[in-house]
């Protein structure tokens, strides 16, 4: 089921009540996520200099600028907006709305839009004679988003469902010889195939020595046995984003593997159990930092815990263990729960499960928890 | 065979020229082509607003600037710049080499940078003391770009290659039934099998009614005998695009199709036989609408004749019929030759080659020139 029309009209009436909090006349939108999140246009933008449009949210008005390839596309998805086209450009038809509507004080979202953007739209607005102040906006719409509602989390639990299917598929088809690149392509028509409109983010194939780079890039390396091989994907469903990582590993796990993958393991799970509403996000980080650094691995688990998924794979709660960025984590939140243990030519583990931030704990959102039981390891 | 590294010496020097030419001490680089023509880094940006780097040059001085997910990656293939890994944020480090090298005028690529971005960079400087000019720039890398070298030519035919492969193999295996998702993905596993790193955008598969819209985006419509199917599509290898598009029909064709297909080449063949170096874009844009304007379908040809191709998908020279945007054709572009007949409700044409300008005309860069012939038609 896609998201219902009337959810819309109640995320743009939160939106401006924000606003009003916040003392400005309008917002111009050019995030894509916030974009979809509040109009239902589903376009995405080609590139950062490429836009497939802005909105223009004020008390009474909300507009959907976009240029002539998308009008059908925007008028079918976001009726309750007025849709224009710029035929001269954005920043013209910008200023004749701006004037029209006489706003004085206009937000803008700075992310999204270039300096070269922001220069022309001001520009050809006080060319034009406008008098008005442009106030750089960050973080605004993305309040809302943060808290995902019913439909949402049914959204994220069909994206992660396709996404399970595929990596379990994977899994069953890893063969040494294989080369990552191999995986990866197994891995985004597996995807297609399952329903989703893309892969989240480029697959994470990554073997051997590889796998302790958490960024890793699939290449021509041949997959061998006796290695840990890491695979982190995720699919897009109805534009939200799911995001899980597995560890594989060909033959008989040696000592090794099951001490370092037991831990990683607990650590997940100690986060998974300790994590709930009300908490701050570097105290749910450190859940899982403790037990990896009473194993005396602190250095081999060098990112966050975690970070929010919904329309965008990255967004907010970041799960950071810095004090200074944390955020306090609400019900309705979800984010990734996701330690890694590191060891430069060896390689690496990293597991990772979504979950659904509740008062009294949180709700797993993956139903396929099949991880390697090695009994009791002398991990500690 | 990748680009040489001396190349790459080449090209800092040709931009050291330009820096001097435009009065300013440094230039800072954003635009991931840009920053791959230069220093060989091939790294993509994660999102729009997630950078992988950027580079710093002054006649002394060339650093890439990245962080740590890209060190190894990046001392690998940019040998002649120094890199430098941000731990703290790129304005901080940014900063420091600014103050060490002392200058005073620099400028920076406004396209690719985010307003955000400029707000922290300049006002970590500020923080710091650094007294500067901050110079927007656009189109100074872009204007050694846009004149394509041997080694890139041949980059550029290897990736045309492909796509020709391709396409031909998906035109074969069109069949009613298919909906325009499968042949789309047809082409990107095709593409991927076929040795490219990608697809260069996403696959236009438009077919019926659907390709009377230039940038359809391929949907669950299946495709029907007896009626016009638009395929574009590209590949990318070693970092440089290709851009191709065919009509097909399947059945036999009638008096419409053959007509518009038959005057949409002719267009075509008009601009291949006239354009050259020396020529105006908007002039050369005018060989092929000139053409279909005698033939009655002025309204129906909505977008330019073409667009440059290199390390972008999309860059310079822009064909364009608006002679406020015309530029010089000069020997070395690489570009589109795309007209196109779009018939509301009826469906569309488009047929696209790519050339190299040339002192006294323009080498077709396609090899497959396997078009439909019908003969004499009235298309006049």
């Amino acid at each position: 089921m896609p998201i219902n029309q009337s959810t819309f009209r109640e995320r743009l009436v939160a939106a401006r009540h924000l606003l009003a909090d916040a003392k400005l006349d309008g917002l111009l939108i050019f995030c894509p996520e916030n974009r979809r999140y509040l109009s239902g246009f589903t376009a995405a933008d080609c590139s950062l200099n490429e836009s497939s449009g802005c909105l223009l949210i004020s008390q009474e008005a909300a507009f959907l600028l976009t240029d002539f390839r998308y009008r059908e596309w925007a008028l079918a998805e976001a009726p309750h907006f007025e849709v224009q086209i710029y035929q001269k450009g954005l920043p013209k038809l910008l200023t004749e709305i701006i004037a029209r509507l006489g706003l004085s004080c206009l937000g803008f979202e700075t992310h999204y839009l270039t300096y070269c953007g922001y220069q022309k739209i001001t520009e050809t607005a006080a060319a034009a004679g406008l008098q008005m102040q442009w106030q750089p906006v960050d973080n605004l719409i993305e309040q809302l988003r943060v808290i995902k509602d019913a439909e949402e989390i049914s959204l994220i639990q069909q994206s992660l469902a396709i996404t399970e299917k595929v990596i379990a598929a994977v899994g069953r088809n890893l063969r040494p010889g294989r080369s990552e690149k191999e995986v990866a392509r197994m891995i985004e028509t597996g995807l297609a195939e399952a329903g989703a409109e893309g892969p989240s983010f480029t697959p994470i194939v990554a073997s051997g020595p590889n796998s302790a780079r958490p960024h890793h890039h699939p290449g021509d390396r041949l997959i061998e046995a006796n290695e840990p091989i890491i695979i982190d994907m995720g699919a897009i469903y109805q534009g939200y984003c799911s995001d899980m990582t597995r560890t594989f590993f060909l033959g008989e796990p040696d000592a090794k593997f099951k001490e370092v993958y037991s831990l990683v393991r607990r650590a997940q799970r100690q986060a998974e159990i300790g994590m709930r509403a009300g908490m701050m996000s570097d105290a749910a980080d450190g859940l899982a930092r403790q037990v990896i650094a009473q194993a005396g691995y602190q250095e081999a688990f060098g990112h966050s815990l975690g970070h929010g998924v919904g329309l965008a794979v990255h967004e907010n709660p970041n799960l950071s263990p810095h004090q200074e960025r944390a955020v306090e984590l609400k019900t309705g939140m979800v984010a990734t729960v996701e330690p890694g243990v590191y060891l430069p030519e060896w390689g690496g583990v990293r597991l990772e499960n979504m979950v659904l931030i509740q008062p009294d704990g949180v709700q797993v959102l993956n139903q396929n928890l099949d991880f390697y039981h090695f009994g009791n390891t002398s991990a500690t």
